[in-house]
């Protein structure tokens, strides 16, 4: 960590600094420029980080040089992860192809879905019991009805199956129907719920939230992680952005860059980065170039009857043709799924 | 509603739409354009927001007449709702001054604080028991130690407390010791949560997330209005964007805005906002002059020594050369507190 | 368009509204809803949009139903554009390979990467004469002197040339020596260049404004094309956004979005975009992938010597290497170059 | 400035960076950390900054000490500058209120709108001549025939007169009939208009791009000075965001923020930051109280037959509304105007 001290600092002040360094039981490295005196801390900066150092007078400005993640970090684990969703890997070459309708309606019409999604190449199967959507007014999910449907329907299908969890007390309920728990962009900051979450040993597909960056995004894999859960794989799914014309903004940059940051795999999510069906086919094609682990997308085999967020799902036939491409792409790339 | 047909839509595909109104009880109204047929649905519209038309073969625009929130908006109530916590009102010209450290930290200091923010004018003292932290490795807080100290130093100063909720088991534990729960910028849609503050009589304090526009908050209003909760009081407190020199950028149109859809109260928080102490008192002097109905800061006896969010606190001093400023500005904009 | 009228609007002030509508020659269609009063327009909604119809009282929302760009549009031409840079076709199929340094720096140097980029399947040499510096005090191209070396380095190794313009002055100098002109992001908006590059009938790179949406940037091609110049490639290199970690952010989902709503070929840019070499090469794979009509790139031979940008350049043999993968991709795209 | 080395850099790669630094004549100060090796770069900064660190093999980041930009800088002048404006003050206590219609429309409305705002208090009229406009069909303004009836009307009133230059050609134009130049936010970094304007020495209002931060507008201004013209203002008028309600987002902390980093006066535009005449009035205010040198609001007798911007304009009673409030709140600031 490097502390910068104001133009007009006094000796008494850079003093008090060294002494709270000390304290630490940090070194301190005096470097005097022409402009600023600087000092360099010596040790370790996870020591430091969360000392507020910036409030001591005479503080210009503290510029850590570490990253604040630990245990996500590519530094920490130069090999690609591979998480198991029941039988299916993800990451390191292998990738997860999950589909499914937004949320769960009904056992017929996801058994359909299934199977649609099944022949078309997906490998987990998606549906939501525990919606959070933004109208108190608006359809909330099946509950544990949702799961049973999901888990049977999954079994049927032979797919592992993924669903949201959005309350910690969900948790048990959860982890008995499904492969894989997923947290949403809205809870990529409920701290209680990853920490719990990371209690678990349960596959978890964390999303990001609409305004994190990725390093925010790996602080929230490093809660999981520090609670001993290493079976994380991360989701791009847009952010907030001034563009009108989509529902968020796809970073799609985000896939190289936590590539070279961390170890963990991460897909994308390009229905609900666009909500667009017209865009998701060329996004999911994009991620797969982009080196993604894997990609997300919903499917509806009647999405003008959806009970949620019908607009954005692709019809199975859609699907099948994206799917078709995608693998052409994959061989490019060098991944299977 | 009104529902933009695409320039090749065929008959059958019109047809589809209007059964599909007519369907939910709803009469349309048919006008052919020049380069567009579109269909006005006259009715209750409540009834067709959470439909997927959009998703409809020949349906190329979906535009909503009215807003999608009712009980927060203005319509439902001309008159400015006044918030009671403790005995201290907000809204309707009365302030809400809240002041206090960002963590409970121990019984001396908190009351140290608690006399000084009293003294320059503060009416609602503030300090977190549990604590959202972006890396596992800082501060979480007291817990329930932190919410009895806060109520001892809030009734030695005879100041009503506000400290945040974050997980929906907190809730009895806070509402035994305080008088308004907080909900962060991070759970503004954490549904589960906002569900079952409403179903509590106690003031809420309600921020806005960090990639919320304003309709989005009120929607989250609107969650915990429905469940019977009208002691509801908003936060502006600054939204992610590209200025990196700030923590989050204030939008301060957001107070007019807010009185000109909603009947709630709504005060600035501008020291998460701005996460600088040198541009808190500006902030803070300009949010009265914008309308606001309280200021939110944090104050700490010693910042270098906090054990969160220590850098962007105001000395003791500082709020109170603050307040006396907003006492002159608050004359001229006909509020007390 | 469609004219929202407040709750409480009375009927003078609808029939001023019509009265307006009536004195530009359109039709007024008058519905009546449970809870608002709705006009529909008919007739050329061109001579409607510009008018302040928002300012009239009584009157709550102006809905356009019509894009404001006509001879951009998917509707005015439906088949795919293809631009001429010199031989070398891009749209419809063929993709820009576009690369060279950030500013021409000297005839040796540019010949040297020249070489390189070519070898590995570059169809267009770029290479800044006019350099749009955020500081004054940074390196400001070489003006003429410039455009001649990059002339003659075209010519030998039989590449088109393009070059930034930033001036309405220097128009006919860059018309002397280049194959097609570049408007940068910064330039989006300078209506007068737009207009007079529009005067020309050569080649044009309209890169997208940090700023601008999709739409925005379509409204600046309809500048160029209004003035006849139908020569126009878009390009997509970045918005403003708060994640911190890369330069811009890269909205790729701008690539089918255009499609969909434009004729007109567009590129994607990853080296301003992300302004990191370890991030360029995915990036310039997913954009063959999200069907990008090609990639713009640049390369240097000694980046930390580069008088502009060198950090965010390619080395030629990283460009190479990214090149082979494209060719792969490409061919899966059915696309050439 | 310092230079962070990779985890891994090898001694050579350590050599090579040193070698760079004397080539430049500066002193390298080397301190090896636990996890990182990090070097102090001693000397002129300003020498350093525009040179390509971050590209040599083995530099993981390369961090600023110092800010960019110089002549606009605190540290360059710690007295607030006072920039003359016709007769007008702007800076120092001096408040500027511009005010006028979006562009001038005739001699009659103009005239009569100033009859207004003079009145109301304002003492800087505005009004376009050359409008930059998004669309090409929209009216881009009456041009010369403009700038003449802005100057008679302006004298008439006894009021110094602003309006926007958007190309360097119309520079002698603009500098003969008024008395301050706009740089609009579209033209922030026009470089090339910035230095001519730079050459004359008429007072100049810099207006803030809408994805430019603070920084970004200093070192704009820094163009100008370097030119030599001291006398300008600068112009805060929103920012893009993700907020929909709003035409732009004002960033209110920018006045506190550029006070702190400078010298010069800056003002404020509610009109162009919000766009809704509903929340201009309550933004007018809250500028006021937040230390701006002024406040910039569009008026106009009959915003809904105004050829640009009619929506957001204030009518002049609405305006002398705004004044009424403003005045007492600068009272209270220790302002006057």
């Amino acid at each position: 960590m490097i502390i910068v001290l104001r133009a007009n600092v006094t000796q008494p002040e850079i003093d008090h600094v060294l002494d709270r360094i000390k304290e630490l039981g940090l070194k301190a490295h005096l470097s005097q420029g022409e402009h600023r005196t600087i000092i360099g801390v010596i040790g370790d900066e996870a020591k430091l980080q969360p000392q507020p150092l910036q409030a001591i007078p005479g503080v210009e400005q503290v510029l850590p040089i570490m990253k604040p993640f630990k245990l996500a970090s590519r530094e920490f684990n130069k090999k690609d992860t591979i998480v198991l969703v029941g039988k299916v890997k993800v990451g390191g070459g292998h990738m997860a192809m999950i589909a499914g309708p937004c949320a769960i309606e009904g056992r017929e019409i996801l058994d359909e879905i299934a199977g649609h999604v099944k022949k078309a190449g997906a490998n987990i199967l998606r549906g939501g019991a525990f919606k959070p959507r933004t109208s108190p007014y608006s359809f909330q999910g099946m509950g544990e009805d949702g799961l049973k449907i999901l888990r049977e329907v999954g079994d049927k299908h032979d797919m592992p199956v993924v669903t949201e969890v959005m309350d910690p007390r969900q948790i048990p309920l959860v982890e008995k129907y499904t492969d894989m728990f997923q947290l949403g962009a809205r809870n990529m900051q409920n701290f209680d719920l990853l920490k719990e979450i990371g209690q678990t040993r349960k596959a978890v597909l964390l999303k990001r939230g609409m305004s994190a960056t990725v390093k925010d995004m790996l602080m929230s894999a490093e809660y999981i992680l520090a609670e001993g859960n290493p079976n994380l794989v991360l989701c791009e799914r847009g952010v907030r952005s001034f563009e009108d014309s989509t529902r968020n903004m796809l970073d799609m940059s985000a896939v190289p860059n936590v590539k070279g940051l961390s170890h963990l795999p991460i897909i994308v999510d390009p229905s609900h980065a666009t909500g667009r069906p017209d865009l998701i086919p060329a996004m999911a094609c994009a991620s797969v170039a982009a080196g993604a682990d894997g990609v997300h997308i919903e499917v509806h085999s009647c999405p003008e009857k959806a009970l949620s967020d019908g607009p954005q799902a692709l019809l199975p036939l859609q699907y099948a043709a994206v799917m078709a491409r995608i693998r052409a792409l994959a061989k490019v790339m060098e991944k299977t799924f």
